[in-house]
């Protein structure tokens, strides 16, 4: 089934215990698709780019099967940048520069021939943005997935409660959770989220695995222990991307198959980590990722 | 088979948001004591109380089917005492007072019967003190398995690394992993404190589980999403007391049936978190433990 991937295509340079990346492509959408298109999926991206931005990108997303069209590139400006420096730890990080540049005036327009998409992934952006093209679709998608931030529970709060109301699955980090539903207890605040409007939630933890909620039940499951996390940018998008992509690709929205989706977005998103940006999903295959799976399920099986 | 359940026997005072415990009975000897008795091990008790210690206390432990006899009674000191504050994440917490009374002076003699016991759990202790209770054993239990904390790297780190070589499983919490190793990385830090002469290795991770090693595996369990933790003191001896207990109950040591008893571990945790102290250890029937199985097992349980 096909799946719209809305979200940011820009530039990221990294500096991390491990070295400098210099300019690197990333975005949202960027790390979306790669995951989605991996996984067969029909992925119909949506973002913008300025003049900077190589096409040679757009061609290696359209040699995967990745409809470009709704990419907007716009002549006399510059992409989106960010420059961050991570901890010791990999998992906080300072924001050395955020150069907004085309994103500052993202209205993005739904071309007529994704209007009937089956999924709708979209990474963090303004809700008001993430609203506007979820009214723009002809047929209401099987699915509408949504990431956020905690920038935007600050800055926007009625906006994002407002998009929250038409969407099925909310992805975040706990520490979100926690401040979008002000309560400590992971289980108090998913209840909370869900009462928001939503039929499932998605907290993810990083290193220690993610939670989804759905349905009075609870999954926990397994992050990938890793030897070396090299660079986590990104990983929460490929991990969104794969979860939704497998949805797309198996047409089945059951608690089970998300799951399943789980994992699938988990094991690539521990691809994600290996290299800087978006290199080391460029190399995975579909038996990388099947034998990575494998390892997930040995990680987590015991047999009472 | 049965089991020596050496630690503190103690006074705990706790704070917590939801409210004041009082004195109450404490102490990492008692909590693995109610967590392996329930499971029908044979548990040989060490520890040492002051004469402010109630004898109904050791009485409800023989009505388990514990044995008290390596319980040294001080006539004329005061039991060890504890109070503590957490803070709203239930995970931190502060020292109020710490009272060592009896344990300023415990040297443990190991009793003419409990030497030949096949499993030793030694609650965290000085490490020179957990030593010479190894060195008392007639024989080489099948399985020594030693709790310790980041308070002896800092002050006793030679007799810590000297124990560690007489030990078989260590069980220690991720910022003690982290301590001992100098690694930020669980994966690495795990193959140094491996090499320092064990053959397994618990990483706790409190509301994220648990980590595994051994043999080269590694296994990931999750912790049950709590509505609420009421008080999470002792929950770290009890898991390691449903760990070692079921590996006693069984006599099995591979890492399938570790597995296994990380599960059980676990569970008896969850419902230490529910009460103050002991109190809800005391309730807790094999069938309310069975229960608590099953929900892990849907937990984690996925299907690719």
């Amino acid at each position: 089934m096909s799946l719209i991937s809305l979200g940011t295509m820009a530039f990221d340079e990294l500096e991390t215990p491990f070295g400098q990346s210099g300019k690197v492509i990333g975005g949202s959408a960027t790390y979306i698709a790669y995951a989605a298109s991996l996984l067969g999926v029909d992925v119909k991206q949506m973002s913008i780019v300025g003049n900077d931005f190589p096409l040679d990108e757009l061609k290696s997303l359209n040699a995967r099967g990745v409809d470009t069209e709704g990419v907007q590139i716009v002549e006399d400006q510059k992409s989106f940048f960010w420059k961050g420096r991570y901890h010791l730890d990999m998992n906080t990080r300072d924001s050395l520069a955020t150069e907004l540049n085309v994103l500052a005036d993202f209205n993005p327009v739904v071309p007529a021939n994704y209007q009937n998409v089956d999924f709708l992934m979209m990474g963090n952006l303004h809700p008001l943005t993430q609203k506007s093209v979820i009214e723009q679709m002809a047929n209401k998608p099987k699915l509408i997935m949504l990431d956020t931030m905690n920038f935007w529970m600050d800055t926007a709060w009625d906006a994002l409660v407002d998009v929250l109301k038409l969407v099925d699955v909310l992805v975040i980090n706990d520490g979100e959770a926690r401040q979008l539903s002000n309560e400590y207890s992971l289980v108090k605040a998913a209840k909370k989220i869900l009462a928001m409007g939503l039929s499932t939630l998605i907290i993810k933890k990083g290193e220690n695995g993610a939670l989804l909620f759905k349905d009075g039940k609870i999954f926990s499951a397994p992050a990938l222990p890793l030897e070396e996390v090299f660079d986590p940018t990104g990983a929460g998008d490929t991990f969104a991307g794969g979860f939704i992509g497998h949805l797309a690709k198996t047409g089945d929205v059951s608690f089970d198959n998300m799951k399943n989706a789980i994992i699938v977005g988990s094991a690539l998103a521990s691809f994600c980590c290996e290299k800087f940006g978006t290199e080391r999903l460029k190399e995975v295959t579909v038996g990388d990722l099947n034998a990575r799976i494998k390892e997930f399920v040995q990680l987590a099986d015991f047999n009472m």
